[in-house]
């Protein structure tokens, strides 16, 4: 399959792994490999690690989807953090996922890649932090799939990690969000090159995929987003400056993504629940103990700010903070600024209520 | 192509015209066919006239899909009033569109049939009515594509109609509607038996097509109508109940629709605009001196009700309605109750202003 490490950093480092990992819905993987990236160095204590989880199409390089929040100061402080980042199990970023070589058939996995869920993805980190000798994380952040991740960060494992903070997130994945990957996962389907999801690197699902993404950027962005930026605008004849975007962000992804992928990530999403084999939703989320710092995107179509709200109030240590721009689930990347300064706010907080009145 | 007529009411009627049609943006129709239905009478006074126009999907059959609405007592009564329908152009239920065969030709239009316009579709109209000698339309109503239709009645022949109610529309296609459109569009191009339009009737893109409804299909409804329906729940394995859903809302349009007449109608849809070639937006609705009763639906995702308190802010005889419940945009289709009333209110306010105190 196409090479997509060929789009990381150099810095990337890869963490391997020969114990079998058994999936949570069964299924299972011989051997692991995760890429990963980190920033900073761990102090002696071992206790200055920030976890950053990525999105649906991201990677290990937060210091490239993420650019805004490194800076002396701000939310990733590389001079007194030791931030990490991953590539998520299922990703073809450098992690074992569809387009990894299976060891035992030879050949890729394709679409023989076992059902994931985002518990797996949480349980494959930990992995790799004990390999680093990891064992506290004093914030675990992500948006999206990464807030989701932090989420689940704090269920399955509460002694390592300090504190959460998703962003654009829910606690299970809605019917609505269900609906909406499932209609992607039908383009790509759709499409001629498909082939059951065995297609040649060669000949990808290009045009499905390219319409699955399209169909996403509608969820991610706003009705008002789309209207300031492209109105009724034509780019050329009768063709509007709005399809044009669009048809730049489907070859946009086409040339960075990969099909199986796709499928493999979001029925994961489609899949996330909190409450899965755990009791009642609303209880399980009463026993969350951690301080959660919940940001929600007012304008966020696709995870909409009463999901955060109902985070909010049933997790007895959480706070509520609002992202206002009009951007839509997008916020995240697009109002760094903001994002970075509360994270950094979060953090100070956090240091002061264990060292108060240093 | 397959006959979709096939599928109408055997009370179907057709109009012909051997003159032919040229299209507003270019392009032209050696002949027209129009597929229309009639409930009640023309009285000899022939004002007692409802147009009703349909959706993107819809047919003349309205007593089909908006069978709530006709009752005695309720928005189309035909004890009193003359109610008719017709099949867009562009459609394929009877009317010239992408299925029928082009003259010049001897084969169907398919992906050759020209781009046309909610203004077109209107023209076409107005010849039918001509050819019943209907000179006066009390009400011209419709939702979606159909209130888009009702707004350009409204412009296009003043002295014809004498009031308008559209329902779920805007004055103008949005940029965020014409992102989804060319969304659902790229997910037909994307299937395996598009062909660049040119498919067989016996291989038609339908997974492409069921794919694009898939995608309209959360357009049309909200997060809340996905919720309280089929929040997480399972059909089968690890197969969700809202996926189900929207598979079979794609199988079921597959069996009655055409994918390059989907392409036809979405195309006039983007292209809507009251103001083209007429002047700056807010001034166009200004000079509208029909009575409007705007029906906007609180819930609609694809046409927000801010759309709609445009039209009601600059159309100076015009009035705003809401629909308050959860369903999103295909609320008309669904609280009918609720809508026949409101139209059958606006006929008799109507009324009495016209004969006050009889």
């Amino acid at each position: 399959m196409k090479e997509y490490t060929g789009l990381l950093s150099e810095k990337t480092m890869f963490f391997e792994s020969d114990e079998p990992y058994r999936c949570e819905l069964g299924g299972s993987l011989p051997s692991l490999q995760l890429a990963y990236r980190t920033w900073g160095t761990l102090n002696d204590r071992r206790d200055n690690v920030i976890l950053v989880c990525h999105a649906l199409t991201g990677s290990a390089d937060a210091d490239v989807w993420w650019e805004g929040l490194f800076s002396t100061g701000g939310a990733f402080d590389a001079s007194r953090d030791f931030i990490i980042c991953s590539n998520v199990l299922g990703s073809c970023y450098g992690t074992t996922g569809p387009v990894s070589i299976n060891p035992l058939s030879g050949r890729h996995y394709g679409p023989d890649f076992p059902l994931i869920t985002i518990r797996d993805m949480v349980h494959v980190q930990r992995r790799l932090l004990a390999s680093l000798g990891i064992e506290k994380v004093k914030l675990a952040v992500g948006a999206s799939l990464g807030g989701m991740q932090v989420l689940e960060w704090g269920f399955l494992y509460p002694d390592l990690v300090e504190a959460l903070m998703p962003m654009g997130a829910s606690g299970r994945h809605s019917a609505w969000c269900i609906a909406q990957s499932e209609a992607q996962r039908q383009a790509i389907y759709a499409d001629r090159d498909w082939n059951n999801g065995w297609y040649s690197e060669d000949l990808p699902p290009a045009r499905g995929l390219a319409a699955a993404r399209m169909m996403a950027m509608c969820s991610y962005r706003s009705y008002e987003n789309f209207r300031t930026r492209f109105g009724r605008e034509l780019q050329h004849g009768t063709s509007f400056k709005a399809e044009s975007y669009l048809h730049h962000q489907g070859r946009k992804l086409v040339e960075r993504f990969d099909a199986n992928t796709y499928v493999t990530l979001t029925k994961a999403m489609d899949m996330h629940d909190l409450a899965r084999g755990r009791g009642v939703y609303e209880e399980v989320l009463g026993s969350m103990r951690l301080p959660v710092e919940i940001l929600s995107i007012s304008t966020d179509v696709l995870y909409p700010k009463e999901e955060q709200e109902e985070l909010a109030k049933y997790m007895p240590n959480s706070r509520l903070l609002y992202l206002h721009e009009p951007y839509g689930h997008d916020a995240f990347l697009i109002d760094v600024e903001t994002v970075s300064r509360m994270v950094r706010e979060f953090l100070d907080r956090r240091a002061l209520e264990a060292h108060p009145a240093a």
